[in-house]
């Protein structure tokens, strides 16, 4: 069905939307620093899921947009989600948004915040759009047309080729503790962590490494970039994830479910479990990482309510 | 001793050989990616401990031009101590350098990569510069004179005062898995950082999260920026952390000991332990982090040969 539309043309007017609504979070972020900012934390009952006067405040602006521009798409935005309107999910348009991809780091003044604007069409991926204000870097991709950095560095990095892809133990994975502590969720994502990282005689896989930025959307574009190999979490949402799930795409990649069943297929975006593994001069290579991958991964719920035509518990 | 010194002149002297050396890591990454370098390891028999000719060759180059402009003074540096030179520590000037910090990001091609250059007199970390030449980020202070960003911006970047520092359920805490991973060193750092994550009702710090960037050195520097509030980290090395102490420090924060002992004294730079919080307004609640970070962190071996002067097992 994206065939119909002209992608480029979505993709231009994400990226202008991008780039307004990081000039929100750069203003909030400037001011709060100089003291006279009003940053407020305006949802505090789960410590570690953190909402701000911002968040809400770009969530408006792009929605508002958006439906100026495109009064037949529909939005799925995660401070509208979570004053409760239901999602339901078709094949027409739908913009899926993080006004704010990592708000910890937001509040804490660090750099690695994202505005993250993805459509799909026909139920799939076909533009996404991660920008990161505070760092200047600006991820872009529609499908077909490649990945690109500031419009102008073509996605991997590694041009022409990706380097080879190793098995497990040579890749750096980046994760996230995420905002659901309960025991149920952080005792085995610590337990994964674990077995990634500890030696191999105690049956680890002695990756390289764990990286954690703090933002989903961040991860999944430095997979893109081609420098960091795997990215795996359970637990973040589909506005964290849509935009860059086109980016990793296109540069390459492929991102499948993170969940404990090994499932070549494209992820659903709804399913709350993302595993994405960067471009590799082989199919076969990025396969066979997923399933080392698959093979650690416990089961872990991620509850969610049902987005009819998306997603039924 | 420092006092009798021009610290000003050290520290412009180490900025300019920072520069040079973070253009060779630039020059470098940029070959690898196009595909013309030779960017071979060197050494692979910990496989989670790399090291490429790129650190060699930037190691070499900054010793000789220490070596050329203050023949006096003395040096130690990771691949200077990797290949057998026993280190004595002395009052008198002595650079401290780590041609690579974040070797494993070097070898993906990732930008968290710094090249960090220390200055002790009279056994006291005096000049620091940290620069990460692939983020265009240049860390710079000296004793007195405060610490900068890229030489104009001052640290941390909440000015005139940094927020208030919470207890440490509201921090964010950089740590890292580290190269050695034997079931003493990473079964405790697993241990510890669950407890820094999970629920305060099941014995944990449910701290904000947790950030992995794989440079000791930038996440220093992340403290002195005062975006995260804690960096705690067992096993990394002198050359790791004596530049960014000086920054850490002139940005306002406190480093002391990460050992299980708690001790606010001004933390042994040989002691492979380091816990460092950033700014706030006022110091009792700097040591009251550090006091609930010593009781949760355990007891892990760090060994290390003599450093006569300097450390005595």
């Amino acid at each position: 069905m994206a065939e119909t539309h002209d992608l480029t043309e979505f993709l231009s007017f994400a990226i202008t939307l991008a780039q307004e609504a990081g000039k929100m979070i750069k203003d909030a972020t400037e001011n709060r620093m100089s003291g006279t900012g009003n940053q407020f934390l305006v949802k505090y009952d789960n410590p570690t899921d953190l909402v701000t006067e911002t968040d809400q405040a770009v969530e408006k602006y792009i929605k508002k947009r958006l439906a100026e521009t495109y009064p037949d798409h529909r939005f799925i935005g995660e401070e509208t989600m979570a004053e409760g309107v239901d999602a339901v999910f078709t094949d027409e348009p739908t913009w899926i948004v993080d006004p704010i991809d990592g708000t910890t780091n937001f509040v804490h003044g660090h750099p690695f915040v994202a505005v993250s604007i993805g459509l799909t069409i026909g139920k799939e991926p076909v533009v996404g759009v991660v920008y990161c204000p505070l760092m200047n870097e600006l991820f872009s991709a529609a499908k077909g047309h490649g990945a690109f950095l500031n419009q102008s560095i073509r996605l991997p990095f590694f041009q022409p080729t990706p380097p080879p892809l190793g098995d497990l133990s040579q890749c750096v994975v980046a994760t996230e503790a995420g905002s659901d502590r309960s025991p149920e969720v952080i005792d085995k994502k610590i337990e994964t962590i674990h077995t990634i990282l500890k030696q191999k005689q105690h049956n680890g896989k002695e990756a390289h490494s764990i990286r954690c930025t703090g933002s989903a959307a961040i991860n999944l574009c430095t997979v893109a970039k081609g420098v960091v190999d795997v990215y795996w979490e359970v637990g973040c949402w589909e506005w964290d994830v849509v935009a860059a799930i086109v980016i990793v795409r296109e540069s390459g990649g492929i991102v499948v479910t993170g969940s404990h069943q090994p499932d070549p297929a494209p992820v659903n975006i709804f399913s709350r479990k993302y595993l994405a593994i960067r471009a590799a001069q082989d199919e076969n290579s990025q396969l066979n990482v997923a399933q080392q991958m698959w093979d650690i991964i416990p089961e872990i719920t991620a509850p969610r309510k049902a987005v009819p035509g998306g997603f039924e518990p």
